[in-house]
């Protein structure tokens, strides 16, 4: 693509060159507030400049890294985020205590095909996994497409056996999201499915889009009544091998080692910053990520950066002296991943207190570009942020549609009928990099990041000023 | 974020799981065709499940590379995009004989702030400069910010200097097209404006979204009753390097080395495959890209992707068993960058055979998801164009909006009044690669690219069927 000086004014009306989106919203929708135009704009101007999230992240990310719940980088995340809000001399800045699950990786572990001795596969313990006996532990495999097909196959075929779960993410979705959730129920419930049937371990081919060989891990969930037993995700390429070798022996053997352990429950926190509301100090509107990652990459995505995008949001009411009606609550909630506790004491203390919630927004899906909101609540709540629609360009989000919200802000919505909010993004690449060593800080685009911070500073400008 | 087991189903309706997008469309346009409906998903899954234009892009960026107008390269690309097609089994594939621009880099150029001896900066000529004396040349610098600059410093500022145009990329505008054409005058304009007040050089801060020191090419325009001077891009931390020299000392000289040529025009060619049309073979439907690159990175984005989609199009109609109505063309236009030759001898050709086109379309904004087109054209094309949104998912294209195209198919606009579309990318990440050594295939994501061709191929399907 190139610009000819003499075609440079054409090529502003171009494809690429395009005017701004809330100028062409309004040919459709001429009662926008100009006012507002100009607060929209001055939101984006100030994220886009700044790129103040994109800063905070790169700390979070780089000096702090992973902050699986109970470990030394979720305390000193919490310990940071805090100080940050308070450096930014937001109204108030308060921890709220949680008790989290503490599960640990321990030593790196082993995969290898036909033996102790064999080939090396790249595996990562899926979260929460029960460790192998200490010298590991060797089976012949087993290889099915679904849960399913082993309760198909039954004990006869599986007991003794290390069950392989090969069933792709399925790229024809065009919600990445959907592929994922296509495929995951291998990994969440794989392990206690062959259990049932006598299986003496568990590995899953790794949930992702990608097709490199590094391994995805994520949580798992045990019956309670059976027995628990080792589960790990292998890379695509070595899931790929090890169908090879299947094929060439059926009989082919795998051994694995892993040293992860359970060990007491922990206590953490929840991070809240607060803007005052002027008119409705006890009237809430919760903008959340969660502050924990898994232990593997930098979390930089999952979910850094929707916690740096809330406190960019107050960050950015601060900085423009756009002050609220209402209370805004930057909340980076504790232990999504494996537990969700801190959005469930998040829920209890605000019943418990009898707080009054507007609005719950979270942002979960990555640091990409908005492309728009899902809304968990009333049907009059979505027509009037469809309203709102006008206001953003056509580069940032294009939607609100029913249903969506956020893992860590859903204990409120269905404790107190608070309506919630999700931002979704442009997710071709989040299961790319999801719960791997590829969720680090350089692959998160700066521009992106902070359009979806300047997005949800906007919906909250709106709902602080207008209501629902 | 994380799927428990027990919440999957609704997470299914949560921000990341979406339901298609085409079935949320059909509330609010429940007269979509089911056929059409099935149609487009089918293009869908074949473009994400076959990754045919991406690994086409491996080769042309990874075996071919760099493919400058007159390059070994560019004759390697038309000759290797022919062979695709031809292997494909395209109805027709032919070459259209074009004369181009040859201008070429030569040996690496050498910037220095303090002298010939002092300190490297990271500088890349301007696409179509002149080179410098054989030593090199060595002035003051004058940093200015605009053109405008230029002038009302006058030659007793100028005559004899560097002029060093420094205006950053405006990281206000959403559109990065808009903040890339806020600053690029500096690029096209600024050697022949510095020299018409005796300026002996130009350097320019490197027109980018990115903050790192690689230096992005581009082309120039020198006016012709000016002398030509040499002009070269710095990085941006290049750029700051030398404000701060200047800061500290305003007579800080720069040394600058340029080794480019002119050479004479060269035989190149378009590359053209076609799929015959059933009922009018005589009419076309222009799928295009263009083939040449910049003489760095691998042309990856800009604009293997497009003519990756082009050739992607054509291949999964024929894929799918769609036998088109009217005759597509995949078009590899050559010498966009410099040149825009291929563009206009299609235009000529198509005048001079009066070729009936239905509509033409290009993608060259980067092989980043889709959002949306830009049309030129009778209003009447656009509200149809518009009709036929329901049929997108929410996650590729969101608008069809006035005006857009593409450079090289803007000649047969102008010249036949066709119809022009061009596609709209998510565009937050383009001009951190554009015309530099990042523009290479491992920035290119595979999903990414391949909604892109799925975007297009629908929009031609449409079309095809239903005319305009």
């Amino acid at each position: 693509m190139k610009f000819f000086w003499h075609v440079l004014l054409t090529l502003f009306l171009g494809s690429m060159l395009t005017p701004s989106g809330v100028l062409l919203a309004q040919e459709d929708a001429p009662a926008l507030n100009p006012e507002d135009i100009r607060t929209v704009k001055a939101i984006f101007d100030e994220v886009l400049v700044s790129a103040e999230s994109y800063r905070l992240l790169d700390h979070l990310s780089n000096q702090i890294g992973q902050r699986l719940s109970g470990s030394e980088g979720a305390a000193k995340a919490v310990a940071w985020t805090k100080r940050v809000m308070e450096d930014y001399g937001f109204d108030h800045v308060f921890l709220q205590e949680v008790m989290v699950p503490h599960w640990e990786r321990g030593n790196p572990e082993v995969a290898r095909i036909g033996g102790a001795s064999g080939t090396d596969l790249r595996v990562l313990a899926i979260g929460g996994s029960v460790a192998t006996p200490e010298d590991g532990l060797s089976a012949e495999v087993v290889e099915v497409q679904s849960l399913d097909e082993v309760a198909e196959l039954g004990e006869a075929r599986i007991k003794g056996k290390i069950v392989f779960y090969n069933r792709p993410f399925d790229q024809r979705n065009i919600s990445t999201g959907a592929g994922y959730g296509g495929a995951v129920d291998q990994r969440v419930g794989g392990a206690s499915r062959a259990a049932q049937y006598g299986a003496v371990g568990v590995v899953i081919r790794s949930v992702t889009s990608m097709f490199d060989d590094a391994p995805h891990t994520g949580t798992l969930s045990y019956a309670d009544t059976l027995p628990r037993i080792p589960a790990a995700a292998l890379g695509v390429q070595s899931a790929d091998r090890l169908t090879e070798a299947l094929r060439k022996d059926p009989h082919t053997r795998l051994y694995l080692k892993m040293d992860c352990r359970w060990l007491p429950d922990a206590l953490s926190h929840n991070v809240v910053g607060e803007l005052k509301g002027s008119e409705f100090p006890d009237q809430y509107i919760v903008i959340g990520g969660h502050l924990d990652s898994w232990d593997v990459g930098q979390g930089a995505h999952d979910d850094g950066a929707g916690c740096m995008q809330a406190i960019g949001v107050l960050r950015t009411f601060q900085k423009l002296g756009i002050r609220p009606r209402h209370t805004l609550r930057a909340v980076m909630f504790m232990n999504e991943e494996n537990g969700t506790r801190g959005g469930k004491k998040y829920a209890e203390l605000a019943v418990q207190n009898n707080e009054q919630h507007l609005l719950a927004i979270e942002s979960d899906a990555g640091g990409f570009s908005p492309r728009g909101f899902g809304v968990s609540g009333p049907d009059a709540v979505l027509e009037k942020m469809r309203g709102w629609l006008p206001y953003f360009d056509h580069n940032t989000v294009t939607f609100f549609r029913k249903g969506g919200g956020g893992v860590d802000i859903r204990p409120l919505h269905q404790a107190m009928d608070v309506p919630m909010v999700g931002l979704s993004t442009e997710g071709q690449r989040m299961f790319d990099v999801h719960h791997s060593e590829h969720d680090i800080f350089e692959n998160v685009n700066r521009r992106e990041l902070e359009l979806g911070t300047g997005a949800m500073a906007v919906l909250v400008y709106l709902v602080d000023k207008y209501g629902l």
